[in-house]
């Protein structure tokens, strides 16, 4: 297939063109577009060096599936043409992903939507936000078997997740030298946490934490009886999120038939002891959503504790992206490793 | 008050003898103790360099404050003989906290207890683990305000709480040297994060959350029902703990009622706006405890969600132990700088 990578040479592009690269189904000659300032840049491919060049509309003709890391103003300007046009676009920005007509999917929990998407026909399709990605993975299995009635999460955020800048004003800052002008963050990064990511939102959290919100929601299908918090955090970590999460369930948690649940589903590592768990630096470069220090809360018989880690930039982008396509693209969904 | 301070080299023990300057009660001479292998460190006190010496029981012969930080091993052979001597011991270990005898004082909160002690006829004081402090700070005007119900805690904790080999090692870390034989972490701490602090716990917890957990409860009052759950993350930050914090209230959450009795809070920074919030780089070093990103949880008319900051070496351990020898010393405690 076709395949063209708009955002190529960003932190997610450049993931989802190597690992484009295994796929069987994937055209020897993928598009790699982006903004005036990166054309030019090169890619390797499958050994082969392809040159990034500034996007147009014209560049999806023919184009079946066009993968999107550009961010939302892009993906607006864009995504209707490619899709016109006849391609998957596969959005890892936030603009289409609370439209009700697309698909936000998580393919191990909701694939199933791409089925009735057929093939070839063209469309949108949302890729979620990477702290919700993770989050998701660790809520499905405990919704299928006991019903989720809350879910609070506190995310620990990679600085990779905010992009390539702003991994080099961290470094800048570790280094001691002075912020850039205007400041990428809020406040220091280096050696301190910062409980806001994204602009405010409407409901008096900051965007990421709403994001988690309405996203996990409607991933689960649950847009208007599940509770959810989000305080989110950046942390001074290069790639991988981690969260430490708290679940309310409907039914009683049995911590043996809950490990079992997490155990059964795809994509997950879970830890053999109750006292284990991944570290970021650790999984980073991994497919697979890690949950660890699963424990009941010993003064609610219906909630469990966990602390579930991803590789922000592989399933909680590029590769939740990949596996998309793969749907798309009509194999079977490529298992995370472990 | 003759003064007496155990492990007066350590990072907190510094910081205790750094605020004991100003406190006018002080005798000019503090005999400062440690272990063999920090005798004859010189700290200065008052433009005077003092040196330490290797403890031994006679050293608290005449000594009226006794302050301890030099574990719970040290604590428990000599905090009943200073005790014994007609010191007042105000620790900082973990070794009486959770004794039925013992009163465990965060001075705003429950500094009553200590009326009761009257003055110079010694006895154990407790000073809280560091998270528990500023956890209890932001949760003590809520539950006055409103009864608390339940208290579901992340925190996100400097390094210097594990000690100067701690942050010795992580440097090491961070500057790509390997780390030390044997690890004095369980895992990489450089740009990484690490949810296990202290040991494996009896209840499926670690250390440091168990403490957090039992400890809230007994300088609340409220050791039979009050439900909490923390779990304590460790993060590449030098001085100052985070707390993102969920509370759910007896009664409904209002949040400018809310932010007015944590205003009236002695001790306690508010943020101005509902979106501010105190950063550990940026508060290290003031005695405060900040509480911003106070906002309600929009599915549960009884919960809030707060951001806590505090150093963990000054309001966490010296400054509060600071504020109970006030007390001990017949002065009004000090008042938090802002």
């Amino acid at each position: 297939m076709k395949v063209a990578i708009l955002g190529a040479t960003g932190l997610v592009g450049r993931r989802m063109l190597a690992l484009l690269a295994d796929r069987p189904w994937a055209d020897p000659d993928p598009v790699l577009l982006g903004s005036e300032r990166s054309a030019g840049v090169r890619l390797d491919f499958r050994g082969r060096s392809i040159p990034s060049k500034a996007v147009s509309p014209e560049d999806f003709e023919g184009v079946e599936i066009a993968l999107f890391s550009a961010g939302a103003a892009a993906a607006r300007r864009f995504g209707p043409i490619a899709a016109a046009a006849g391609a998957w676009v596969i959005d890892n920005s936030s603009a289409f992903r609370m439209d009700p007509d697309v698909p936000l999917v998580v393919p191990e929990i909701n694939g199933g939507l791409l089925a009735a998407a057929g093939r070839g026909s063209g469309g949108i399709i949302a890729n979620p936000n990477c702290s919700t990605i993770q989050i998701a993975m660790a809520a499905a299995p405990l919704e299928l078997a006991f019903g989720l009635a809350e879910v609070h999460v506190t995310t620990l955020q990679a600085v990779s997740g905010a992009g390539q800048s702003a991994l080099d004003e961290w470094r800048r800052q570790e280094d001691g030298l002075p912020p850039c002008d205007p400041p990428l963050f809020a406040r220091p990064m280096a050696r301190n946490v910062l409980p806001c990511i994204g602009g405010p939102a409407a409901d008096g959290s900051f965007e990421e934490e709403a994001k988690v919100v309405r996203e996990l929601r409607k991933i689960l299908g649950r847009a208007g009886d599940l509770g959810v918090t989000c305080t989110a955090v950046r942390v001074p970590v290069q790639d991988g999120h981690s969260a430490a999460v708290r679940f309310v369930l409907q039914r009683d948690a049995d911590l043996e038939a809950a490990t079992a649940a997490l155990r059964g589903f795809p994509g997950l590592v879970v830890a053999s002891d109750p006292l284990d768990f991944a570290t970021p630096l650790e999984i980073a470069g991994g497919n697979a959503v890690h949950v660890g220090r699963l424990r009941r809360d010993p003064d609610h018989r219906r909630a469990l504790l966990a602390w579930v880690v991803a590789d922000n930039l592989l399933k909680g982008a590029a590769w939740n992206a990949l596996q998309i396509a793969d749907l798309l693209a009509g194999g079977a969904a490529t298992g995370a490793d472990r």
